[in-house]
């Protein structure tokens, strides 16, 4: 009845096409071919709360070979299974960035500020994208009023700076977890960390944070740490690991900042653990906490690593949960 | 140990919000507060099928209560299910629109063309934004060299017509269905159309294409239409529905149409009838037949229906079908 065949569908269109490349068809064109654009759509994408208008920032994406112990408790052949099953390409894995701008009426919050411009690679690593969409989003840096962490993290926090090293977001507030910053500014915990990585982390914090270090603010649980944003505890990640409930006329949507890294690995297997927990068996227990709730709930959950725009709603399947991408919604 | 509470997570956070609204952070603001924007950010994406450059080129979406009939072989409850599974708005289901614009390197085809700037309505229906979304991805409609129809609907077709009823791509070569042109222009098929929907079918494609009918070129299926570009027949939905197989250096991007409308109803339930099918027992064969290829062939796989940017791959999920929509690309 129909013409569906295998071969139809991918090889034989890949033949058609290829013959197609020999033809003349371009020769005869009359009109002057239309040049292949060099860039992307801007990542920006605006969602409302209430009164509150919050914008999905893309920091980028990026794009490595799974490294053996990306997920420390399982082999990285599984690893790469999951990866696989999420189409991403043969033998890597895709992690992108999203801070997210919460316009509350009175003040312009950045949670979370990203890799930072001085790490931007439009050709390897395409991350520290996030100056370039605030700007793609009609916002001046100059009018941050307060930069908001979740946690101290080099691709959270690392954006603070501009390509120079000097304040990107020159009059705003940055607001730390109390807690992760006592824990990464400690010399005798620094002193304590094994791994490169680690002890990277603990050398990006200082170095970051070197020079301003009395004029950041430091922030505790279950305030309201700007108008209609309320800091809520998800230790485990790091141990001042914080997510954040925006809320205004009676919506409320959650920013999970990094209680799980990739949802494709980590929220479908939500026992697995990222190398870059500090606490894993605590970030495990909050995941599941948080989760349980946001689907019984059917919260609008936003994910630092979820996909551009990276909003979608937490669904328990089994023991697993899965995320279903909020649709685009075209008009504000 | 942590305090994800359920009050915390949504009551807790709510109440917190309001709270805030009567407190006087705003008045103690220096700062003047940023005003809200008014607009998304433009709803065009790219991506690459080798030397090939798509850009998926939203025209909107419709969200509109559930009408009785939508799914015509289950209840109205089972649909609103659905969509409700899905996260729509209560009672509600949203369809969104998507045209793909194609440079082959040596043409431009605009791939369908949606709802029509005559239609839009940005406060109500939000589409016939296709013109707007072009603009924005730099796409002069002048430069458009073919316009390729999957078939005659409205939400297809209707987008060649300028505000004021001229060619909105002026320079295009327009190409339909050969099957879906004999079966619409046919005056035989009018006059034993049933209901207001179809009657209103008929009626709308001689209103499109007054004027026009000598020039429009009709194509057939398994032909390569354009470069690159191949007719792919997949009929059920309309008598002359096409898809297309879009291949460039061994790449293959399927462009569906309308194989299925929205995944969140009839992918996941290939065996409902959207109420806009014309045989809709063929068009089930035709989706089960194109989504068991695509799910073998791990194909990428571009809907008009599907949620922008409205790219994703085919999963099997016993006998019904999950999409899964693809990463956010950040860079070309």
């Amino acid at each position: 009845m129909t013409d569906l065949s295998r071969r139809h569908l991918l090889a034989g269109a890949a033949a058609v096409g290829a013959a197609s490349a020999l033809s003349p068809l371009g020769a005869l064109s009359v009109r002057a071919a239309t040049p292949p654009t060099t860039s992307q759509a801007p990542g920006f994408y605006r969602y409302k709360v209430g009164t509150i208008e919050g914008t999905s920032i893309n920091d980028g994406a990026r794009t490595f070979p799974m490294p053996d112990k990306f997920v420390t408790n399982v082999s990285k052949d599984e690893a790469l299974a999951a990866a696989d099953a999420a189409y991403m390409p043969k033998g890597m894995v895709t992690v992108p960035f999203n801070p997210q701008l919460i316009n509350t009426g009175n003040k312009l919050v950045l949670i979370d500020s990203g890799n930072g411009i001085a790490n931007y690679e439009p050709t390897k690593g395409a991350v520290g994208r996030t100056l370039q969409n605030l700007a793609a989003a009609g916002v001046d840096p100059k009018n941050i009023d307060i930069v908001l962490m979740s946690h101290l993290h080099p691709d959270h926090t690392n954006g603070i700076r501009a390509a120079d090293g000097s304040m990107a977001f020159p009059n705003a507030e940055i607001m730390v977890p109390a807690k992760d910053w006592a824990f990464w500014m400690s010399d005798e915990n620094a002193a304590k960390a094994q791994s490169d990585m680690m002890k990277g982390y603990f050398a990006n914090v200082k170095k970051v944070y070197a020079g301003i270090e009395s004029k950041v603010t430091k922030y505790d649980w279950g305030k309201e740490v700007a108008p209609g944003i309320t800091s809520v505890a998800a230790p485990g990640h790091t141990p001042g690991h914080t997510a954040f409930a925006v809320s205004s006329g009676g919506s409320t949507v959650m920013i999970q900042s990094d209680i799980s890294n990739i949802p494709e690995l980590f929220l479908r297997n939500p026992d697995w653990h990222v190398v870059f927990d500090v606490d894993a068996d605590l970030a495990q227990q909050t995941r599941h906490k948080f989760y349980d709730m946001a689907a019984a709930e059917k919260a609008t959950v936003v994910g630092f690593h979820f996909t551009f725009p990276s909003i979608g709603h937490i669904e328990k399947d089994g023991a697993k949960y899965r995320l279903i991408p909020s649709a685009w919604n075209p008009v504000l």
